[in-house]
């Protein structure tokens, strides 16, 4: 049990209808539904027990996440109890297609395959907010293209950028960020292997099966099981990794911007303080850097658990379950934070100009050595953007 | 959004009720509560409008989640919608009552006191749970005191140890970080410095509205607001990791010793399988090691988060509630499992001697040095025991 | 100031060559000739004044790396001491090419570029060791395809499956962790941006000169400054984090399966111990492990350091440095130590027969489903790898 | 091999003497020749061979460290050769002396308990930099106990309140890490086990051996062997990085006070920048955040290092090694690097008004409440200081 409380302000409440227990509940039985299905198209079970799962599933599909968490305790994942029920449901509605229920599947099959797509459609949803956001930044890269303002290096002025060239910065990394995303997404693979990862009970359909499964779920065939090989969910943890720490720069810039004594940005929705109502706080800014805060932690729990030991690890897989789907969270929530704070952010050429000033009113930079290329670089990057 | 589909698996649900959005919103209420009392007690506010402040607390005290977490999002944080409401009960049922919400507050002292609040709740449980566990490693020590079983080392057997030398290990770690961790529970402080960390609004009652806060909450006086001075937190993370690792001992030494080649441990409810009925998995200590393995990566998030700029951190504030709280049911659920793994596991001397005999077999240990002072050692461990 | 000690045995001397002071000395340097010469070739500065800097460069390239430490504290960086140095020579040795140092570039610009030169180096003897390391586990695949052993899930025995379908997993995992990061290194650009990431100072060359740098280099492109846009430090980071953990996988699994209890297999120069001269400890396993376990931590610091601020980061970019490399090191030791494991690794087929009948024995696989399609899985391994 | 050249700009080389190669070697033969020492007092060995292993340690002294190195490799630890060396000076120089080398002892005796006294030398230095910029932070508490100044949050300038109460809060915050950290090193304890953690080896005088080992290094009793119970490490870990949080939090502060804009602080001897002599880097502060900022991951990988199985780790522990130090060195920098920065940090008063100024000049703080208790709140941290 998390808490909804935080949820719409930290932004992750954008992928809980993805991940909650209802989606994780529904996932699970699609993999089943889909691997009765495609066990009897490759013959491994026969067509009518198939269709009695069909039923069974969807007779189970209601089913109270606390009864099945309760139940999950003893065999210590969730998969055992569901595929109990799923028998017991397929054997009442029709005798006989309890045999094609789960058919030559260990319990890692169907939770790593359900995990995969919880993770690629919540996966999406942040690709979506990711390239939201560096559109933002293009816009204002744009539109600022040739803004004068103070770069800024260890906190001090130095010389002048553009504000264009700034957030083109900004896009840039968003960008990359969000298209490596989106290409790891579109690589995850199916999970089938069985007791013993060797596709065993379906043998010598095994690996049609398995493949069939994939192509039915619109997943990548698995070349072959993964169940302690976890070199995909490190590169995808990665890549979450990256994808929130490319929000976190910009955030942390409107927040540096948006200073009482900067005031180069503004929020377009500042949040008020209820005892200082002259305040202007970039909440967006400041709660997409909260989320973004999280995600290298995870990260870290996440490569740590591909130290898995033999066919099924006693411990590390079942440490992933809620770290993967915690770094969704953390990272739909910065990304999503991050657009709402672009999407609308005021921008003030004047107060640009007063602070170029302050430095220049020192005498320090007499001979201003203008915006250089920065108008260039920001042709560069919006020519250049992945989408 | 999290799940508590694997709550109960995890063992994290140990926790849940104490730490869930029902039990943040009657925190934040309990806090103002009393904060409006004791104002009342030391002159800020009048005794009217604080009994004002009370029924308006009980007024607002059904609210739902949802409604608060939506409102949540202009400002980043609950609070400000929920004195916002406040402040509106206490005007209608009172009216001028309003006078005496959230008195010289910001909404950080609010947040911050919850917190401890919920993490020192929290926080006992699991010193329970990491007592119990380690009560059920001294009656294993104490009982297999002269237990002859093989001491491993980088996985080779080495030399004769006894199995309650082993257990007697177990049992110090889970008491040394148990003991620490209650320790710290009783240093937890209240929050209260206002708007800028000067009490200013209630000047000049200010720091004795603080302690009288403290007072009356069980807290710690806090010395001086600690709105971005964070080392309590990053205490506290310390200590959390430190239980869960000293968990996370025994529970990979129970999963190895369980190993069917060697057999010299049982666990009382072994986990099945559906598909292989002789399997015996040690599901509480494979449990517990998942749950454990998920602390040291939020340690980092908070010892990083002490990063916080100025009186109030634009972000790494924010990045602590919830990793603080999952941390919380991470601890919790390592040392919930680890309790039940300990509290029923099953010793098969026959088989320690039996795994013994291998190495000696091979000639190696020809002139077998004895256990030492393994029997010893237990004696140590159990007397000098800090409950 | 770090410790040799530990080099050879960690594996992390791997790398020691190419990440020392003198190569960190020497990439500087070589960074700076290379920018003079292409400002000469754009017209920037002088070929003159370019010809001076090389002379000057050959002058310099003796520095103690002491005296440069030192003399780098007062700027926080090595650079500005190093330019301050190479100005003098060049203008002592030829008067007037000192205007052809480090034309338009800043700090940022030179040790950026040379800490992705020596990572490039150091990573692609990385991916040497992952490569030999796979195709060992090739060989050990392709030798024993069909050689039964116990598949073991959550520690216990489970179906049988080959060895030949284990070491084909490690092999896959090693494979795709070593051609990510193969892909990586490829694509790691220059960097140089100026002062204020514009360009400013050899404008119009600007672009040009930073293309051409980039070619002279063999680095790619950088389209635009990355000075504070971390997102391939943070893709890097991930990738040799992932290298780690995949070395993880089958270095843990030989130390399970060399127990003395299992004697499944046996490194080919195993550790001794001075007390206990029948131990056969898998000493390179088991400090790969080691040195694997110290890479999500910093692959964590990493990602938490793109959070950077304006143009130049004050703290977090130079938290970068000594933290990548360190990671190259570990990631370096992990591959170098497995490679060593598997290459040599003495696989007994007697053992596993001997340790399959333990569950068959024990009445539980009356009906042993044999091996299945572990042989197909070692074959579509095999033929698919990305070599 | 790491690298010198950033050790003194990031303060880490604070610690190298202590750190370093010969400081490990000669903590080993310290711990080997007490060893011997306290085992003839016991009785255990004879006195005349202890006499001789003295005599051995004096010759063996000046190993060059990279010959150790690669003796290493084979064992996976230093001790092993390293014994193996001091034995045979032992035989050399006093026939049958070498039986008075390294009694009852296990590599991990003498690799812990040197680690423990490099630990505790590099402990007490980093406690010493801490409380001297604590001691600095509370001299400019002092100071400007009464100079107002805006506080500020999420970036926004909020109330006044006094830089004494800022600077006092950093007191606070570095003072409780300091004696925290202080009270840790106090308390770490020998490691005296043998190959089994039984003290069989030296039975019947194992445990008064291990006490006396204790007394005359200086170090705590250990109780019991704790080879594979790491909660005093983890402990150690954890405060640590708390004390590179505190460091983190004042560095912060610094360098955003320091901006341009600002201009409320400056450092004593800020750096400059080659191209822009105007710039006033906060190079101190700067510095100290780089290295606090690279502590969290590393006591994660403490934390995650404590699942350590069996009687002696295989990875697990040697992960440990190099983490722990470099966590000293990086704490240390951190340390280090403050007390520079806040030792000679120079405050601009004017500059705090003018700022301040520019609220009010808005309108918004038309009332200002003043600076409330603050004065209070630095009388209030500098009477409690721990030291």
């Amino acid at each position: 049990m998390a808490n909804e409380l935080f949820g719409p302000l930290s932004g992750t409440d954008r992928v809980d209808g993805l991940l909650d227990d209802a989606a994780w509940i529904a996932a699970l039985l699609e993999v089943e539904l889909a691997l009765s299905a495609v066990a009897a198209e490759q013959g491994a079970v026969s067509d009518d027990d198939a269709d009695g799962v069909e039923r069974a599933v969807a007779a189970v599909a209601g089913l109270d996440p606390h009864t099945l968490a309760a139940e999950s305790v003893e065999g210590g994942n969730p998969v055992i109890p569901l595929v109990k029920r799923l028998r017991a449901a397929a054997a009442r509605i029709q005798p006989g297609a309890e045999r094609a229920v789960h058919p030559g599947a260990t319990s890692q099959d169907v939770l790593d395959t359900a995990l995969v797509l919880l993770t690629r459609r919540a996966g999406h949803r942040i690709v979506e907010d990711l390239r939201a956001g560096a559109e933002a930044a293009a816009r204002l890269a744009a539109e600022h293209r040739d803004t004068p303002c103070a770069a800024r290096t260890l906190g001090q002025q130095a010389l002048p950028t553009t504000f264009g060239a700034v957030a083109a910065s900004w896009c840039a990394g968003v960008d990359r960020a969000g298209a490596r995303l989106a290409g790891l997404l579109d690589d995850l693979p199916v999970q089938y292997g069985g007791a013993a990862g060797t596709l065993a009970a379906t043998h010598p359909h095994g690996p049609a099966v398995a493949d069939a499964l994939a192509a039915r779920l619109g997943l990548a065939p698995q070349g072959t099981p993964w169940h302690t090989e976890r070199t995909r969910i490190g590169e995808l943890a990665g890549a979450l990794g990256v994808a929130a720490g490319a929000c976190a720069k910009p955030a942390t810039d409107v927040v540096l911007l948006s200073a009482t004594e900067l005031g180069e940005v503004s929020e377009a929705a500042p949040g008020d303080s209820s005892s200082m109502p002259h305040k202007r706080n970039p909440a967006a800014a400041v709660t997409a850097r909260g989320s973004a805060r999280r995600a290298p932690g995870l990260v870290a729990t996440l490569l740590a658990s591909m130290e898995q030991e033999h066919q099924r690890a006693a411990g590390a897989w079942h440490a992933e379950w809620e770290t993967l789907t915690t770094l969704l969270r953390v990272s739909a929530g910065a990304a999503a934070r991050l657009r709402v704070c672009l999407a609308g952010l005021e921008v003030h050429p004047d107060a640009m100009t007063r602070n170029l000033a302050l430095a220049a009113g020192a005498g320090t930079t007499s001979h201003p050595p203008g915006v250089g290329h920065a108008p260039d670089l920001v042709d560069r990057v919006l020519a250049g953007r992945p989408w």
